[in-house]
């Protein structure tokens, strides 16, 4: 960079010139296209015989579903572009976490309901600490002193602990109900069931308004940024980098934009089958457990797109977008993702509770608590960055050597199995 | 509303002419009073024969108590008044929460701790999310932001977490002295009792110090808001919206302040009588537990004249008010009326603890800790109410679904009961 | 004090006559070197046989450590001073704390593991409650508002965050791991061990970090305070308080300093090993448990010096020093002492692990959340200063009636040996 470093707010940034653009592009240019090398791979490993090795099948997948969930969000954003305002944010906000959602549903079907549950936490720390934390030291690293509006950043926030509340409250109710009998009122599975549904309607309504907030009353106060951001990508933000007149010329036709979006998530949808059909055997031969597997692994694939573009923002100092990627992201998972998955989890006739597990559910609240005390002043520097990747190296700690309780017996149901003995002594 | 929006601060707002005055008098008039038409026909229902029927009395009750509680708080303002601020200021921090004691003096005298538990906590509740969350919905549906003095908000919302942690001690004492035997200084009964003793001594001696605090030491900051602000109902402030010169006039004689303040007084106790006796009756024919009576339904009678309040202040662009309501009255009731009602319990030969159950604590953690994001930043929107909302609902739906623990056995107490069995195998 | 309340900002604070320092240096100065007579007292009771009473040598060697720590921290800071800004940050950010570290480390090689942990506990609450509410008393009494730097305080306050949610880590892992057998993955005391060890790694580096921010890259933000403040003595400060020409003089050579150092350290440890040995006795005729000796009585002692100096520059209205002692001496517990206390462990052959007693965590979670809501607005007053200290009175209490957990059974084996039963009934 000969440029000095540029101190000052992200809204008065000089403009580039043609040159520097030209630099500026190649060098940033998004490196994962390449990636896509993997999706024949992964093909090829799953139908030809002699290929198979469900281990590297599902590393391979992992890797060849990074470019080609970029490609969706791109298509999505050119989309969203041609549709207006309006009906753009509201696609960006549906389609945003479109890749993690197929993956998720994907797993759902073949009664991996723990790794569902695992990557939702996993989406959702995973964007608030590592993406959060390494858009911050790269940022950071260039700038003293980066500042973002702190409205918009407190509201997500709150939006956040909101969604931790919710996903706290399942637990409490099956630890206190599993003390009674179920004559007395006590835990069934049905109740968890209807109390659930119950919640992701809220959540469902909640992120309803919420998008009524960004996109329409106080769409201002977000610049199409913090709550769209979601599904800001790579290729779109480099482009509309350029001087204005230039810009239209690069928005896909309506035509492009749904034909790129079909055929992405086509092989998203493909690829997404082969890596849950290897996830049982590979992470047995891996050692992994299936909560790690979920929590950390399948969070980042699914989120890669989202990491790439918050850390290229942050180092353009426009930390109000690279916020609005990672909070907004997660806030979509929280109050869109996850209710959706419950409500289709009633169409594969397996339905999906919102019980999370102890560690699960205190690595959200853990997580949401340290990024609002970080995002509610309105400034940034490269030490909080530090701090929310030690909260995420922590918490990984804990999910690698934590044993498997979904597929086993999750955290109260021990509560549950005790308590009838204790009543006939 | 002819008048263009008012988008300045509260400070500066316009005075309006006399006629708007008349017409938002007659707009604005609290139509509570109304409600009195229940007073005699649940003496009616209670006293003749062939009327009595539990749910109805305790339906009809809930409703009488309603107007009855905006009278009291309505006497109570103008005898502060007379009494000039100091003297007034302590009355109305002392008796703003008047009726919720009498009715909870009501339940612990009939032995319903339960019942008086769920209502200290749904009080808290319930101003925090319900009142604050309608209160932000009204006034940010007329004013895009509404802003607020920060430094009264936190303060307030720091005693609540204070509160907060003092009504998660004694579960965490149980918790974990019950996994000891007596000889070895486990749980026991007393040792509950004096740690909830000893808590309570200094939760009111903490209120004292903010009352010291808003009333003598920082009133400005407070400007005769905030603390006291949970007792300013609706009657009162309407009267004072009129010109300063006409205002003492309307400010009632020592005398009438007195007689009302006893005449309402007696009322609410009646009609409590009546209502904590239809209690258990009424629950059971509609369904409802007992904690979820007395976390919604009791604390939303207990506090309807704050609600009406509240919002009133919010659709005037006078946030500080209304937030010390909100506030104010859920600071009252943590750090003012559980102790009185825990001292009180020693009266009726009863001794009460200060151990809630876990949905109990965790409902009010989760609403302080929103509240206190929410308050933080000194302004407030639509949406913020909305999530304030959905947390209230949320709850609503965990006390909806959950058993009676507080008739049964509490939480921790399945521990206690294990724990001997455990030790000899 | 015959001069007008200062209530303009520190940063503009007239400098004081000649006349007037000498004064101030008179009351001001530090009361706490008679307390050397204490040392004699200390080591004649332990060596003259008609002399020893564990209660009493307990007692006496508390006061004596009290003086001891003053002048190692004294000492440290001269040091620091004639190695310059960057060794000198260091070695007041790394023995700071070391009277504390030198008494857990005879603690931990006498296998009272129990007291150390709890005394780490005491350490962070005393800091964030005890020390900084006596602070924003004391100056709030002077001073109508007190301000300080937001950004300064905030990154302390989330580093502390941080440090919460490492210490609750380990006992979510005992709770949830405990449920499965060992040949499933369940719990083990080496999993727990290594699982702490590495949580120990991602504190301490995060702790190198946090110094090269505030030592290094970020320097100014902290005007040489915060974090180094955790060591900033009565001594140097008063000193320093006088002209600047006259400053050097009185700053020690490198030898007096090193002298001194020795001299002091070396009492500090003889000292502590007399309060070791002495405590399990000692606590036992005063009916205290030992995590009541830990949290409460060996915290205090240790950090009498942070008390006394963080209470005096909160008296001169220099909130940012008083918040660095408070906080930056919590931090280096947290995040240095802590890993340290672990490390040691190996080499005395009884590894430590970072599992605390279930009230522990919650009373670091509590302290470090409400220092953390007050200390993010930049500005104090007498009544934050109240409910700090409240806050610390109901842990206190909590921590009184506990039974002793740590040498029974920690709260989660209880479901630990729980689980076996149940599962062949």
């Amino acid at each position: 960079m000969s440029r000095p470093l540029p101190n000052d707010s992200p809204s008065d940034s000089v403009q580039p010139t043609k040159e520097e653009n030209v630099h500026r592009r190649s060098w940033l240019k998004p490196s994962l296209d390449w990636l896509l090398i993997f999706v024949p791979v992964a093909i090829a490993m799953r139908f030809i015989p002699g290929l198979y090795n469900p281990t590297w099948l599902f590393v391979v997948s992992c890797i060849a579903i990074i470019p080609l969930a970029g490609w969706m969000g791109k298509a999505t954003e050119h989309l969203a572009e041609r549709l207006g305002q309006g009906i753009g944010g509201l696609l960006n906000a549906t389609f945003g976490n479109a890749a993690e959602l197929i993956i998720a549903l994907f797993a759902l079907s073949k009664g991996l309901e723990g790794v569902v549950k695992a990557s939702i936490t996993g989406s959702i720390i995973g964007n608030l600490l590592l993406v959060l934390g390494l858009s911050f030291v790269a940022g950071g690293g260039k700038f003293k002193e980066q500042i973002f509006n702190r409205t918009a950043a407190s509201i997500t926030a709150t939006a956040l602990t909101l969604a931790a509340i919710a996903l706290l409250i399942p637990s409490v109710f099956h630890q206190v109900a599993a003390q009674m009998s179920v004559a007395e009122g006590g835990w069934t599975p049905a109740k968890e069931q209807n109390l659930s549904l119950a919640i992701a309607v809220v959540l469902i309504i909640t992120y309803g308004f919420t998008l009524l907030f960004s996109l329409v009353t106080h769409k201002k106060l977000f610049l199409g940024e913090a709550i769209q951001g979601a599904a800001q990508k790579v290729g779109h933000e480099l482009e509309t980098w350029e001087d204005g007149d230039e810009k239209h010329e690069n928005v896909w036709s309506r035509g492009k934009s749904i034909t790129v979006l079909l055929v992405a998530t086509s092989f998203v949808a493909l690829i997404s089958e082969f890596l849950v059909g290897a996830i049982e055997q590979a992470r047995e031969s891996l050692g992994l457990t299936e909560v790690f597997v979920g929590v950390i692994v399948v969070a980042i694939v699914g989120n890669a797109a989202e990491h790439s573009s918050a850390i290229l923002m942050a180092m353009r100092n426009k930390m109000d977008l690279s916020l609005g990627i990672a909070l907004g992201s997660s806030l979509q998972i929280a109050l869109f993702v996850a209710p959706v998955l419950l409500f289709a989890s009633y169409l594969f006739g397996r339905p999906m509770n919102l019980e999370f597990t102890i560690p699960e559910v205190v690595a959200v609240i853990a997580s949401v608590l340290i990024a609002q005390q970080i995002s509610s002043d309105g400034e940034s520097n490269w030490v909080e960055g530090v701090q929310l990747l030690s909260v995420y190296a922590i918490l990984g700690i804990l999910f690698y050597f934590l044993p498997d309780t979904h597929t086993v017996t999750s955290a109260p149901q021990i509560i549950d199995s005790v308590a009838p003995a204790v009543s006939h002594p």
